[in-house]
């Protein structure tokens, strides 16, 4: 992660996190130790997965007290195993103490995704399909999500609403035919924006293909019709197919020919990967 | 959710959300529908259920456009079933459109969690035992996922750092003993908060009896001496067992008369329960 | 304007600027009006050109006073004249004054872009180039500049380094070349994100073009070579030139068939147009 | 610029710029440097004016990393000519490239503002006349804009509302008159204000002398008129005449001994100074 | 208090002010009242004393939920006595339950500045001097505590450093004398802003003076030395005393014709004024 | 002050309190100081008390300027005497003089309730009574005061209205009674929050004990009322009797053998502690 993107777009939201977390101060870990105690604790893999967010895990001790340090003995996109001592992290025991759950919570829910990722990517090896994420993140956790995403081995779909058209059925509807919906995001939105159609059935794929879209979903449609909306898009827009990605489904379209496939699971069901930090000790004095 | 509890606490988090997904504008819908055009679109159920969050979803339109309106056929705990109506939502298109994924990735979250905490209620029924969250919780999202948790029929652990007191091995070691610990804790933080200390052997319960804490976490401790913890603990203090909520589990301990048991899984693993958005349409003119 | 995109995106500019010029009252009308006084004020144009921003100006005194009405005579886009009364608006006559300058400085800079944005697209009239604007807007004014430049005729090149890859020297060299860096970009980047690439001689235009590029952007070539860049790229991506729309220059390439024109004068230095707030007076009681 | 108001004041609109420009990633520059390299990059006029924002210019970088240092050749304040080279940034090339947008839309607007300044105070020189800038400045900007005004050699009026007292036909009509509006003025806000009154004729000149106003302005007076009020003032009050400063206005005002001029073209309508950034290379490693 | 300045500067306040009472739920309340309850609740006044706040009372409620409303039956300034009834307050019963401390720590708070700042304004009057406040405000809450003071009858000091200049024996120092110090302020600021000198004997007292000061403070001199400086002074400028007001104080400066005698206690040691809410009630059913 | 507890939740306000004095700039400091110059200024405190709120005072300059420093010859919760040196703060001059009344403001008033609170303390000397403070606090300044408190001698009472259940007689009235309100709480909040109840009368003790209420707050009951609660109670909870601490108050309850005692004047109504900055002077160079 770009310590630019960390200062500009993550910081909040891990200062707001820790927030949530403190909001007015860790009565037990003040109670205990008054004074500022030099010590480490160990960061441990749990579970085998795709470690992901060590940058996140980092920066939210940072964020409580900048002498902290993290030696890290993995890196993002790693392959851990249960047992692997992942980092030590050094500093005041008493930010160790008050930051671990914080910093945990980011660094499991990434890993947890990069990991499903990484799986599912797997499912997709040899099809030439490249599996996308979509919009469908944890309420003010999209950048994190979508970072783990492509440590995991997938890539991203668009950011948010701003970045690229998607025209559905009812942009469709309101503009009155594809071509029309086409023509009014090519006009309205800068040039620069790649513009999505959502293509339930073969008339709307020649449609959007003479619009001149230049990203086709087919949308619920069976093996056959997809084959024939493949051959009558015929490499002239890049095509996407959304949704539930089982084994079946694998081999049911591998032979389509299509570019994309795209799995909100990724990111909304993920379960998270388990890690823990450990033997927290003081420093000999 | 009560009224209050929205506009201090929620209604950030939802506006933040809903300024990652539109970062400058919605380009599809606003380059297709310039003008304010009235419609509803239906919200209904994929999966079965505990439905959850309905207030955050009305809230998330409401924040965009308060005309919007929600008229609901079911309520927060209510079980739903694959293809029941849930709600109606009516207002300007563009809002229903721009609104959808922000309000769905809230509502589903938390149904998920609803739904989990419901299922594992349902193993603990019979027992005595009260099923509680912890705070592995999605950073920014820990009030949403508290009273999911509640809706779902579990209760809440503590909040976060600050409102009681929580003794870990660590803060143990720092103090000098568990009596030093709890002492020490006693004296530094309000007395209306609870003391509880984890324990992980019979001395440290009854070192942590003696000296009056709150409550006594058996922190990986077989069954036979968590038995003996209950003897000895015999009603001066509650009782919590954390972790790893399985059907063997629950068969092992539900005789021990413990009076919590804690789940992570609860808000950190569950899947999103599946609803959508469907039929929108325009009101005829 | 968008209802969404003024609560979402504007209202915090706005609320920003009021306080801005009221760091903590207004003290001249405070210190007169101490009561409501219901009253209306005329808003006339004072030089010719092209109105801009109206929904700005009128939700500035909404931010103040929910109760302000803006009755208008014109609409965003309409040419104006010098005294030609654009809008009546009526409230606490507390409200128009201190409202005043805030609501006039969003006014006269909108309705300045969209003006000299108006005159420049006159100008390339008939060519079938498109005038767009760039990155060189005012600091946390983007969203109004923008939205001025499409009120005035011209379009939107990217919004900001989120939405579209603009590959320049540096990348390219940081890269290892004009291949290597379309390539790392198209990894890197979300497929729905064009990638444009600033060619300063014809093997890089012809090295973006295999490389796939959809975007090339001539920069400082002359005619001819311009014109041997065009024939390469054969509409097989589309065409930029940047900087400097002067007579001359448009007459020199409206023959090259080119797509684009970007200007960054269009933002940085339009100067306002000239629109007062007049007759202010109370209502008769 | 004093380094607090660079904290208190300056830093969160220039990380609002920062964001405004860098939505989530800069994904030209992150895709083709992953990772950090230290590199130059020069800053260059590009036109002859006075350069004015030095402090800004640097911070935007600093407040993305740190580490940037840049060597100024001149100092606010300084005339520079094209080809002249201004200060030599140095750093992580990934910082230089995601800021260099911002940092030179600050420079190049103050620049330009302390140019026009600098112009217009040159017309005055040998008038006694000291040239005022107003609050026509851009919104979210003025504290810029303000000290880009006084860099070009100008003043600075009221910054805003809160300040000071200034009593317009308006105000005055609202307290019954002249009198009683400066007699309303000087009791409720603090004696530290002082009040300056619009005056449009001779009489209110006389009632404000009377009533004690600190500052008139003569507003839209002819030569005659103007003449005789200053007669009628005679030392008494400040002396201000507003708007249009032309070569024929100082000519034809020059002789009547007022105090001060002030002009919203200073901030509305400067044209920016071109300034760049060029030959950005890595260092050779 | 208007509601421009209610709305920009003070609802945040109000806003923040609730968060730190209700970091996430008023736990009692919604524990026992899951549904709205109409009800009143009415305030009533324990100690002798000026109301002041009324409007700062009623808007914490109203942030809560805007349906609430205050009858009030005194208005900010009027004397109250123990047991009188100063408003009734309606609405949700929750509502005036979480709402209550809030509210009243406001309005208690500005009573008491209110009253005291009564206080001592009589103990002024005949003496021809007005009493005025300092910036020793209670950080966060100056705009309420200067409000008070004027409401108590008192008048304002500067609001902040950035409204008026006051030069000390350092900056007078830094400066190389009173005459430089008085000449560089006035270069440096707008010459909207008084510039008031703090004097510690009478050769300051001739040197500000003669430097144009707008404002004398005579600081820690006895009756003769402070007689004497008035009569240098002659008029040229306001005159203040700083501090310490007793009885006896006022006793031996009554006869000074000095205009201004400033209190810092006003504000940092008023002790609040004893309101209660009382006679909660739900509405009948 | 726990480094956390600054960053996380003081910061922000001591930032806040820096921009209320300073909404632009200092203007009398910039004025006649252009540039830096190192010196230092001395902390003194006027009157006798307890000293708390050092590190506040401290951080409020190192957010202004990293680089001052306060050496320190007493620490919070130390006696001071009129006189008395307490600290040297040493830095950039403009810092010492522009943060100087802020970062008294804090001081003063945490040091005055210090001071207060231990003269209440040592009234209760004996008594095994312990002091607890209120909710009646400076709006936004709760977590100085209540840490102020603390070093005064004295405990909390809960932070707010989300850390511990306080059941007054809304609450029991709109519950159905003292055992239905307990009941409700019990199972609406988490297990980890204490339940007070407040009592009138003899039979609200004996339901509220009934209920498992963890504490009883005996409310306005006379001496042999508190005497036969304190029997009923019988250590069954722990008691707590609020208001009005005189010394004759401490006389008749000092053999009851209650808990603790809470009284609100000790944040709402505590003078402030006089302390200044003297001496200022530049290092010699």
């Amino acid at each position: 992660m770009n310590e630019i993107t960390m200062r500009l777009q993550i910081d909040d939201y891990i200062k707001s996190a820790l927030k949530e977390d403190i909001s007015n101060e860790d009565i037990s870990t003040n109670a205990v130790m008054p004074d500022f105690v030099a010590g480490s604790v160990e960061l441990i893999a749990k579970e085998e997965g795709i470690i992901a967010g060590l940058d996140v895990f980092e920066r939210t001790f940072k964020l409580l007290d900048e002498q902290t340090t993290v030696e890290r003995f993995v890196k993002d996109g790693d392959k851990v195993t249960p047992g692997l001592k992942l980092a030590l992290v050094k500093g005041d025991i008493r930010v160790l103490l008050s930051g671990e759950r914080t910093a945990l919570n980011y660094l499991q829910r990434m890993s947890g995704i990069a990991s499903l990722a990484n799986k599912m990517v797997k499912m997709l090896e040899g099809t030439g399909i490249t599996l996308l994420d979509t919009r469908k993140t944890t309420p003010n956790n999209r950048i994190f999500e979508k970072i783990a995403v492509k440590i995991g081995g997938a890539s991203n779909h668009r950011y948010n609403l701003s970045d690229a058209v998607m025209l559905k059925d009812n942009h469709i509807a309101a503009a009155g035919g594809v071509k029309e919906a086409v023509k009014m995001a090519r006009e309205y939105t800068s040039f620069v924006h790649k513009i999505e159609v959502e293509c339930e059935n073969l008339d709307m794929v020649r449609d959007a293909i003479e619009a001149g879209a230049d990203i086709i979903m087919l949308d619920n449609m069976d093996h056959d019709t997809m084959a024939e909306a493949v051959k009558i898009i015929a490499g002239r827009a890049l095509t996407e197919i959304s949704g539930n990605v089982t084994a079946e489904k694998i081999e049911s379209i591998k032979d389509l020919g299509v570019d994309y496939i795209s799995s909100g699971a990724l990111t909304h069901s993920a379960p998270i990967l388990d890690i823990s930090m450990k033997n927290l000790k003081a420093d000999k004095q």
